[in-house]
């Protein structure tokens, strides 16, 4: 089992979050859902990527153009950057993990915003999204405004920052984080030798 | 062929270095090795990686050493970090790629740096991997002390700048920037389409 750390806002997620299903399938590895807010850890530790750096995201919306060709995705780039609404995308995410239906909310968000330029956690993406993964939008949508969801998210990214998560996506294995859409294949091999290695 | 830009000084450069000879011996693509002041650049555009990110820190040492442990390297680490000399190995280097001895320099200058404990840059490293390399420590350090070394290095740092270089290491092939050992990969796969692709 890998925890699969994400925040709907960064722009590499995008990779994972489209094909995680299909690497799912093949592996036979389960994935957890852990939605946090990536945003808030990295204005604490004074470590956002992109904005004010634009040599650095001119190369990352290459560099994901290329790796989605790779993965015969077909996004239109840049997608629209940063998220007006990036906490009520997550929050959403949050009671999606709880009720089982993350992976379709967030693939469903992440085609809107990057196949269809439509931001996610804003509408109409959200409600489409939600809708998609088999919910009412409008009873999910009043529960993520909620303060307990706000709480969840901030207890999520708590538990997020404690793994010593920075970044999105994550795996995480046994307590070993790889950071990157391109540590994922680094982490489904840890996977495999913690499985194949006998117990103590 | 595909142009290797690199700072002596950049931790992930490491891995790149140690492995390159091999890739090129397996792989047949030639690298042409193009040092650069990577740190000047980050410091202009407010990109500085690790300083001052403590946790990003902690996790960039922690990928390095199960990175180099996936290619049979035995780095100690953390290493000595960031280099008082970073400037000086690199006015070193570009006199090394002019002469054609630079790979065995800056091998034997991240052997000692990173297996060693010894920064790169200052003795005895520098003398140490200027020999290594089959040259005269004293008269190669003396050119390098030169203001024509100095402006030499200046020039190739702003020919990276203009290649889209904002870190370290990076490998281009046709004009295309990936940057990143773990982008290595995905480059040797795109100048393997260039060369086999029908001229227009």
């Amino acid at each position: 089992m890998i925890d699969f750390w994400f925040s709907i806002g960064s722009t590499y997620t995008y990779l994972s979050v489209m094909r995680l299903a299909e690497i799912q399938a093949e592996t036979s590895i389960e994935f957890r859902w852990r939605p946090f807010n990536v945003r808030s850890i990295m204005i604490e530790m004074d470590n956002v990527p992109f904005a004010k750096k634009p040599v650095k995201a001119a190369y990352m919306w290459r560099d994901i153009e290329r790796r989605a060709a790779m993965h015969r995705m077909v996004p239109k780039l840049p997608a629209p950057y940063p998220l007006a609404e990036l906490d009520r995308a997550n929050r959403v995410a949050i009671i999606a993990a709880r009720e089982g239906w993350c992976e379709a909310y967030a693939r469903e968000s992440y085609r809107r915003w990057f196949e269809m330029g439509e931001p996610a956690g804003s509408e109409p993406n959200i409600s489409a999204s939600i809708e998609k993964a088999g919910q009412k939008p409008e009873p999910v949508l009043r529960q993520a405004d909620s303060d307990a969801a706000k709480a969840d998210l901030a207890a999520a990214t708590e538990q997020a920052k404690a793994l010593g998560i920075f970044g999105s996506p994550n795996f995480v294995v046994d307590g070993e984080l790889f950071w990157g859409d391109d540590r994922l294949d680094d982490a489904i091999r840890w996977d495999r030798q913690i499985e194949s290695s006998p117990p103590d």
